[in-house]
């Protein structure tokens, strides 16, 4: 396992998802007639069930208030960052506003230092109630620093689901500034299911869940808006990373039979993307930019990465994702664009029938080739054209 | 065989047509002299036989009853789909002309609309005679939900070919919704030959041979107006599936003595693409684009897929293709573009000739090199100019 | 040896000059003391000798008799085409005139009107005493089927060397409608060195040899005006097939002591590419588009493959290449572009220095490595900015 | 380790920065607590330190007295071309000003004029003390004709370290025109540190070990500026290249106990980069490109190769790549581009954390993958927008 790359020194060929292909099954299943429930495990309560296996991310372009109500309604869930603009700003569409209209090369500087406003305790507690009020299910997020603080005042406020989510998460940080955050202890302490990310790796995850985390978030780097890849070099591609971590989970399961499960998190824009991290082994999928789309969106068709704001070293940009539906066609359909960017649970439960996989535990067993021919064979007209797979 | 993509997890590595290339031959033919001839196997009767190798797709930009006229006249097939707008419509030609001339933007919505007028069936059987009539083979197609009830009208009609066909195909389809074809009684009660399609595994085409087809179609997603491929993140490679069934045909030849051809549906839009596909194995190529270019194609130079009108999870697009000559041109040339994209037949004579290939068995054992720089070799100026192999 | 491309099947990989580069080497030379002397062995005589190892294709934009002595004067060697427009037409100037201002979109068919005319034998007489009233060694092509009766009067007219070119060579073509060459025969009876070409195999290239030719031509469908590969899905990427046939060359050496030097004809526009070729196993290179772009040459600017003119299946595309400086400066320097596309021969010095070869001989046995990140690692500004490795 | 290219011939697969990812780590450390010093060592005195691992390469877009001192300062080290305009004019402001203004089509002859001046010795001298005067530690390089030559007077000038760098450097030159550099005595005699380049081979790099360097330079042609893997078609992508070295290196350092620090140079434009670098086994690495944006910077945004204005073969070309901002905030940021071309060490010690790495000994530990679609995976909107990882 591995190539050389030069003397005395190998590495692993790891893969993306453009990369690899769904193999249509022997048996074939009516799409209507598939599963797509998803659990989050609570410690004494029945799991928190979701009908789609979607999350929406924890970023400022996507999820505000009414947005995290109507996903919820819609059968997913979306998590609201407890460190954007909703905690920070009594008033969060006028800052939002300006960032939709910065110029491109001064974006970078006005998120530094939008960013810079501290976050209001008070704020958190009223967005989590705003939500609750929707009749919603609640579930924010904040960094691992943090985590002890903001954890108590969501759990106070009546929130579902808290999730802990850095760039790269360790169960061991080493530093001598500041006190890290004990995780074991904060997922034991917490009565609300933790879902803790984000990692990459095998040994990483495996000691992750012996934290006690409710699931756990898979990707560095992969997610539209962010470039740790290209500034920091750091990052695993999301099929390898999802086939590594599902194989952590299934040991760990077989070990503890506590079942973690997993959610790729990151770097799927169509329906064919969230249908291979499922068959990689995902047990959901977080995604950003493609509801960075939806009518309901707070970012106006904008999308930046929670990284970008940072005041030294940003990682992360503003991309411009356009308003192309509502959320519930982005979700459902009908599709009106020809990208694959609408009717994301359609796509799921279409592919699932074709590769004959009546729930997600039967889809990620589907026989996966490696195929980057995929793209491009045969597609000449509608990468010339931009439409269809070719859209830009 | 297959390469770990992550832990615990293997993949085996396909090929689409860009990868791979054709090793000249030891002994090199004069073209005038090899055998092109294709035979679709008839129970109580001599074969059926096609002067070359070629079908056209069931595909409304493609085939109406004018060109499949021209194309059987011409040695090849053409098929008509029993659901697409020549029977929704009496007068088809105008709701043509509306797709071609929508918008970008509308057009999905469109199709969506034109596709939702229900099939008349007294328009199949006026279809059938009309092509009868002209001193044509009828082959007509419909999905295998309505193979049942299209099949007893169409072989009423005169049909001389049945074709089923499906995004994926398999023989055991779970529905409790609806109730699945029978493929064995359905191949077995049919006087007319029955072709299936689509599929691209070994194992699934060994069980649909089993049930007697005449041919089996093969080809998951490659289209040039098929989005599946990133709706669903499904599909093989052309080169893989094609090579996989063949090796299925053969095995289920050796065990039956029933030879069963595969027809490689999808991908090629050049006279390389086309001698490829036959090289991996093909008995036969079906094609769209290609022809959607004629004079005599009924979508004017615009093309799409018949899962385009999907009413709620379209998987297609709309390309223009332009008109580029008449079919004759396009099947025999004389080629006046420098694409390879006219006289299909020469490029496959000639390319027998070359390899030294006396007919198309013999074509199918062609020694294949796995060479993705062929596309680019030498070829800059083509790439940049927009020319020959870059014409876009 | 090969990789699974499907069921029981498997392809070799095979690679282009793209994909490779050579590795300095542990000594190096003052490239001013290497040698790059290239021969063409003759049978009753001493070897044509010729300062550089580098031949000018035969193409009509590429040689007429003023290039051809211009490149002999130079220490390379330039092969005219006799079934080009210098002897179908007395004043072939005009034609090419016509070719030149044609439009893109009616040239084909303008070529394939100008190359109807017939070859006049008298030209070709004229055309070699011309080239050698200008004191220069004077190489002639035809295709297999003329080569009896061109060999003769090119022989008779003083010609040094004869080339017989076709798309695909092998010993065995099959043909009822006309009598193949009997390359054997051919070869012991011209007095003159007989070139053969093109092949790209071990096997093939081998028993071409066991034929007597001089040299033999590797490449099938590399040339920058070439469409082989798109039209017909036929060829060996260059490094591979070079690196095959110096295989069979050395083999054919130690089995008969007779050197049969082997000449990579195409596919190399820089000189970074020639470098390659030599260090892949050839002896000399034969270069068309490179020279194309000669004050000199024929084709103003312009190149244009010889199987573009087929009246049915042409299989080649005009190009515009551009006139950048002198044959000399092509050759020597001093270049005043930077892409690599002048002074071949500084580069083919500068690089044995570099690799530490005295002579051709040791500059085939450079180490090659696999390489394809070699195009684009560090180049992001050449390859936007269109200077220097990123020039189109 | 190799692949076959042909027959009888393997060829090793290398790896260039784009083609690999960092693999964050089980322990991760605040990025304020790691250490990069870096240490170049002296005969007869402690090591030269620098606090950051980064050189600036000898190039005259990037490195004048004033940018040299500014580097020193922050802890970096940048060389002065002792060949370069700086040593050629007195008053080299203005030529610089034409290269600048220079046009597209006649910049490289403007360039080789302009290098056609000699090299004043005073001015070497005087280059120097300002430098020295300047408070900063003073580097400067010739190529190995001169270094005798210029090392004397560099030394007796008050130079801190004397780098010999040429396109390829071997231990063992052959030449009858000209007398090779001895290396092995230039650097016993030599009182100050001698670094040697370029190399990028195991044996090479242990050869030129053994003549006594305190530092080697790695990387064949990857500059930004460079086109010698165009022109020559030769080179070592940089990963490869880096990993071999850092093989000799430690081989070395086994056999000898002296410890010869590596510095990969050329081909790093971003964070990220540099990161991947230092993974691979460097001890430090040499940038231009991303030096030659900095206001201090005397090519104005303008950047072109040393093998430019070579009077014959040029091997370079000028790019424009602009002017960002101070070199400060290039080496410490705050980054106020998304690109990752600001705050190198920012980038640096945040990788370093997330690798787990304390010192860059441990940063030369970290686990690399194959993973060439972390340049793609996700970042389709970033690719069309031209922001973050897609800026042109």
């Amino acid at each position: 396992m591995g190539m050389w790359i030069g003397r005395n020194r190998k590495a692993r060929v790891t893969y993306g998802f453009d990369e690899i292909a769904l193999v249509p099954g022997r048996v074939t299943i009516n799409p209507n007639e598939v599963d797509t429930t998803f659990r989050i495990p609570r410690r004494n309560a029945e799991p928190l069930e979701l009908k789609i296996p979607i999350l929406a991310s924890a970023m400022d372009g996507v999820v505000d208030v009414r947005f995290a109500v109507a996903m919820s309604k819609l059968g997913g869930l979306a998590v609201l960052n407890l460190e954007g603009v909703q905690t920070r700003y009594k008033n969060p569409q006028e800052v939002l506003q300006k960032v939709v209209e910065a110029d491109k090369s001064e974006v970078t500087s006005l998120l530094q230092r939008i960013y810079q406003e501290p976050v209001q305790p008070q704020l958190i507690a009223a967005r989590i109630r705003q939500i609750k009020d929707g009749g919603a299910v609640a579930a924010v997020s904040s960094i691992p620093q943090r985590a002890q603080e903001f954890g108590a005042i969501a759990q106070e406020a009546g929130a579902d689901v808290f999730v802990v989510q850095s760039t790269v998460s360790t169960v061991r940080h080493i530093s001598s500034e500041y006190q890290s955050l004990d995780l074991e202890k904060f997922c034991r302490e917490m009565r609300i299911p933790v879902i803790v990310g984000n990692t990459v790796g095998y040994d990483v995850t495996f000691e992750i869940m012996e934290c006690g985390p409710a699931a756990v978030l898979i990707g560095v780097g992969p997610g539209a808006a962010c470039t740790s890849r290209g500034v920091l070099g750091l990052g695993v591609p999301q099929v390898t990373a999802t086939v590594d971590c599902a194989a952590a989970r299934d040991a760990y399961f077989k070990k503890t039979a506590r079942y973690v499960p997993i959610i790729t998190d990151g770097g799927m824009s169509r329906g064919g993307d969230v249908c291979k991290a499922l068959a990689c082994g995902a047990d959901a999928v977080m995604v950003g930019s493609a509801f960075a789309k939806a009518d309901e969106a707070p970012g106006s068709g904008y999308h930046w990465g929670m990284a970008t704001p940072h005041a030294n070293l940003p990682r992360g940009t503003r991309i411009k994702v356009g308003t192309t539906g509502s959320l519930k066609q982005i979700l459902f359909g009908p599709a009106e664009v020809d990208d694959g960017s609408q009717n994301l649970v359609g796509a799921i439960t279409t592919c699932m029938g074709n590769v004959g996989a009546r729930d997600l535990a039967e889809f990620q067993q589907t026989e996966i080739i490696i195929a980057p021919s995929i793209k491009t064979e045969g597609k000449l007209f509608q990468a010339v054209q931009s439409v269809g797979m070719g859209t830009k």
